[in-house]
């Protein structure tokens, strides 16, 4: 299939602890689709510095970055973005002639969403969760103006840590609790995991809240999500926040923004092996 | 076209001042003739030793060296085949988990074709050229039992250095010899260089030799080699030495050997873009 490739082609790649198809497939479907000479490339390394100089050196375009590299490349850069400096964490390195610059696309993606399913600010929320996804979610809220709201972590060192940095109070369970925004951030509900099928909120939670976003995005469909979509109420999918952050990788390595359908497709492709 | 690459996917490349396509189309033309899920790509770099850590730290497979980083890529190895210690010249690197090895199959490629093509090392021998490919001529001459010939640059350091090096004699012109086997290792009949359309060995040595041999690959048929066809002289030509240099690595690379018919359809492939 690589006949295409030349000396021509940009490479653009990605550093996980676990690499997984879903990038690779998202991205090379839309370079053949835009008909773009690009390729991209999951990898994994045991030596953080040397990938990321081996990026600068072999003028490799673009590098998504996840677990447990998001915030050990940062002092590797050369800069960040304003999206990665607010929640100290970098998902996606860009390299314009050596130069590599940090962000972090699933902080856009989240701060875009919120934006796009106008969700007040006016709602009070629970937050489950106090990983780095967690971080990126509630400086998002922050940003859009979120006022009242509780970070819900059972973990007593980052629960409380996340909550004072974002300016949000900490609570360790959900208990009293009678949130309108109700946000997913932990593994509950994730395919393969071990609490695949449980409900991320109790259904009385579901029941009086107004909106429910799950960051979990396999599957979209999870049980959070279900039982919110049996209640008639609006969901924000981990799926739409993996394709949009996706989408802004894209733009910033490419310069050119697909469209909506072109996008639909390829994140369809991509979450179909 | 990519749509093959997933996270399983094996990647080669090459590191040259210059890239080119050639090796690109012969490997990927290869790996997908063989259905294999590998994938090459040829970069350039201003920081070889960052490139090679990067080789090292992303589990890049392979890498073919070339112009100007043969012999600078040595000390960032773990070890080298004895085809590169020889003459301290490395063409391909081999990645065996983190631990990188030189190889040079220029050397093993010219070794081959002075046995395939039954040259007697009984001949004299005038070896125009000075430089690293000549170096690597010089050897394989030497360790196929050579005892008689010159090395002839008009260059005085490095002339007479290969000359000592490989225990011929240096001779700065070819005026007085009269060589059983003429080797051109410099760029005259090169497509595009100023000695495109000159003949390396003048017509009367190529008369009076047994055998010819040309490096210069692009054109396969340079002028000195279809001076001597003309003269139903056995020929030895650059492509042949570009090809099986190429399919060494690619053995190196995959542990696969492919069949002659297979070989040729690539090199067939990777010289007419």
């Amino acid at each position: 299939m690589p006949h295409a490739i030349n000396k021509d082609t940009q490479v653009c790649m990605s550093l996980a602890g676990r690499p997984g198809n879903t990038g690779t497939r998202f991205h090379n479907h839309l370079y053949e689709a835009l008909g773009l000479n690009y390729l991209y490339k999951a990898f994994t390394t045991h030596d953080l510095p040397a990938a990321i100089g081996g990026i600068r050196a072999l003028g490799i375009r673009g590098c998504a970055i996840s677990m447990p590299f998001k915030e050990a490349c940062i002092p590797l850069l050369d800069g960040l973005d304003p999206s990665a400096k607010v929640i100290d964490s970098v998902n996606t390195i860009v390299n314009d002639n050596g130069c590599l610059t940090g962000y972090n696309t699933d902080f856009l993606a989240i701060a875009y969403l919120l934006d796009k399913h106008a969700v007040s600010s006016e709602l009070t929320f629970a937050l489950r969760g106090s990983g780095g996804m967690a971080k990126a979610v509630a400086f998002a809220l922050r940003q859009a103006g979120f006022s009242r709201g509780h970070i819900v972590a059972r973990n007593p060192v980052t629960g409380p840590a996340l909550a004072e940095a974002s300016g949000y109070e900490w609570a360790p369970s959900l208990e009293g609790l009678q949130p309108q925004l109700l946000i997913n951030v932990t593994p509950i509900g994730m395919s393969g995991g071990p609490e695949e099928h449980d409900l991320a909120f109790p259904e009385e939670l579901i029941e009086q809240a107004r909106v429910i976003f799950d960051v979990v995005a396999m599957p979209s469909e999870t049980p959070l999500i279900q039982a919110a979509r049996k209640k008639n109420k609006p969901v924000i999918t981990g799926a739409e926040v993996v394709t949009l952050q996706a989408l802004e990788q894209f733009v910033l390595y490419t310069g050119i923004r697909p469209s909506d359908e072109q996008v639909q497709q390829a994140a369809s492709y991509s979450r179909n092996p």
